[in-house]
């Protein structure tokens, strides 16, 4: 019978013909042994980046809406050239873009969200031995307007669409081979991971791990999608992302995270009196600035206390207009800032049944003479905030410390 | 009241974003003064020529409907950053896709027609003063795929569109600042045409002249919409193409085209019988090359001729094998080919009251000993066949034997 797969290929997979010719020879294999397929491109490598900065170049506030026409068509180009390519090697094959399908989402331009896809048109065809090559990150608003899902977006149309199909999988392609329990560049003896829980996934693809997107693994999760990811260049086993029961031996903790993208934030001398937290994130929350982790120090005087949170740091500027246009009402001394800052997280689902995670930790990090400046936790996620210099140190005495050193 | 104006830039008119820029402001200077303004824009420069060798990059005969939604991908950026820049200078500004509007054509990818343009959408949005910028070159088919209308096809989407708007006026701005009497940069003496009729712009655009695509005149001669071909880099009049009627003082001859883009075939020693013509041109129609002019030379044993035709020089390798396919049918003794020929013709609808011009182009042509190899004509227009070294040299003597050159 077969079954039915999503394949799904990012920028670097897709960069120039050779390596479309080989996403086509891979897409050939999985039809061969029978399966009925429809592959998701992104834009080729670069190509985005231009897009962008063509807009930029023009104005850097553009309407969104028109933002998404220009963007949307790198990966235009990439569903044609793949229908080409896999013509060439005597496949059925047809491109789709987002409002062909149609794949509908809301009005969010440039972030949009995925409201529905409708799969029986593509189903039909694939039921045909037809491959659908489908544009991802694209989609089409209840107004007949191009839209895009932001960054990454290409994982999330992937998923959802393997979700509309009934996919029996949805395999991620990319440039690495798997999901590690750390960025291998930076730990050496960081160990492929055969497989990682739904859960795990996504707190690791929130924490700064870029190998999926978090809206991606948040609707495989939803759906119970099972996701592997694997490389596009080597012929080896990747790594399942599949639901915890899955998973027979659950280690405590299966990966260290991190991210050098935030930015610190402390409110020095706030007023110490009920109203004031509201009076500060509410109108981050309103510019649409998302705010990670918050500290409040306990107040010396009764009177006064500092506030520090965090931020992307791509945000700060807008930030501290939003703070300086509220501290008339809030007051505060002053806002001090510090982006020389990294978020290091640890996650397991093993923690929910084990004790002592949060205190390794914090050991590990004194040993290692690194100060915590920040803590937040989840069930099964204990993040830190710490000087950036000592990131790397951070992370490989951490994944030492866990036990995750391969031999 | 103002009027409906459609304004068109082409490639060169939208290279980047100082262009775009300067787009914008021609398209504001209309708003301000009233008109309701639709703008039709084709890919930035260079931009098609790489998407066209991104296709040839994988596959050299390539699946024509995905070839379509690679190429149209150009037009798509470019009514976006369009609209931006439209919008930063104030502007109420939407862009518009083929499929958007809708612009339906036929199913002919990659040289598709026009069938219908829906313009009542536009029209509203138009008489509200948002500018409309749509996508020139592309369309979408009755089966919901995207379509191209082949090279030079912006010209068409805009007077197509003009037509469905019952605009006023279609401005179509250019890197030229209107139609010459030949190619000024080799008859220095060239002068630009106030105006110029429909039929002779059409057989200027057919025989060589590169400032309008023929299909697009056509359309505006059936729709009776009046074209003016104008510099985007320059604040002067340019050409306006009218009803024959609007000009009182007709020219003899009002231009003299050429094109160095065919080649000629001789088919020697054909058996002279009847049926002969049709079995060598039918074939060739049936693999869809054109044949421009075509000449038989007088049997002289009574028993075989020779056969000469003129196509598109990039057709020549598809001919011969047409040919090569039919010779043991039709029996000829070898195809002879040359392709270093040129055509030149004149044009001018005041050939229909005037006796003498094709004997006056006959004479000026030999007193310059340039041989003629074929002859066409129609009613306004004479193409004679050259060797094409004699081109500039032909050109400039007929410039100056119908009284063309500038004083």
């Amino acid at each position: 019978m077969g079954q039915t797969i999503v394949m799904k290929f990012g920028g670097t997979s897709v960069a120039d013909a050779e390596r479309i010719a080989n996403v086509a020879r891979r897409v050939q294999r999985e039809v061969k042994a029978g399966n009925r397929v429809a592959v998701v491109v992104s834009a080729m490598a670069g190509v985005t980046n231009q897009l962008v900065a063509q807009v930029d170049s023009i104005d850097r506030m553009p309407d969104q809406a028109e933002y998404d026409v220009v963007v949307a068509s790198g990966e235009q180009v990439t569903v044609g050239l793949t229908a080409i390519a896999l013509h060439k090697l005597g496949l059925k094959a047809r491109s789709w873009l987002g409002w062909q399908i149609p794949i509908r989402t809301d009005s969010a331009h440039a972030a949009a969200r995925i409201d529905a896809i409708d799969g029986d048109q593509l189903s039909r065809r694939m039921a045909k031995g037809e491959v659908q090559v489908v544009a991802g990150f694209q989609g089409v608003t209840a107004e007949g307007r191009v839209a895009t899902l932001g960054r990454g977006g290409s994982d999330t149309s992937a998923v959802a669409l393997a979700a509309a199909l009934k996919a029996d999988r949805c395999d991620i392609y990319t440039d690495v081979d798997g999901v590690y329990t750390c960025d291998p560049r930076i730990v050496g003896k960081a160990q492929k991971l055969a497989k990682v829980t739904f859960e795990e996934m996504l707190e690791m693809a929130s924490s700064g791990a870029k190998v999926l997107h978090p809206r991606s693994v948040e609707i495989a999760m939803n759906h119970r999608v099972r996701l592997q990811v694997l490389s596009s260049f080597e012929d080896k086993p990747g790594t399942l992302v599949v639901d915890e029961d899955e998973i027979v031996e659950q280690a405590v903790v299966s990966g260290i995270a991190f991210t050098r993208n935030e930015a610190k934030v402390t409110l020095q001398r706030v007023a110490d009196r009920p109203g004031v937290a509201a009076a500060v994130f509410g109108p981050l929350a309103d510019a649409g600035i998302n705010v990670d982790m918050i500290v409040q120090s306990a107040s010396l005087d009764g009177k006064s206390t500092d506030i520090t949170f965090t931020i992307g740091r791509a945000e700060l500027p807008r930030a501290l207009e939003v703070l300086k246009a509220i501290k008339r009402k809030v007051k505060f001394d002053r806002a001090a800032t510090d982006a020389e800052i990294s978020k290091v997280s640890v996650i397991g689902t093993g923690m929910r049944s084990h004790a002592g995670v949060a205190r390794r930790m914090f050991e590990t990090l004194a040993k290692n003479g690194i100060n915590i400046q920040a803590i937040s936790t989840s069930e099964i996620k204990i993040s830190v905030l710490i000087e950036e210099k000592f990131t790397e140190l951070a992370l490989r005495a951490l994944h030492t410390a866990y036990g995750l050193d391969s031999a």
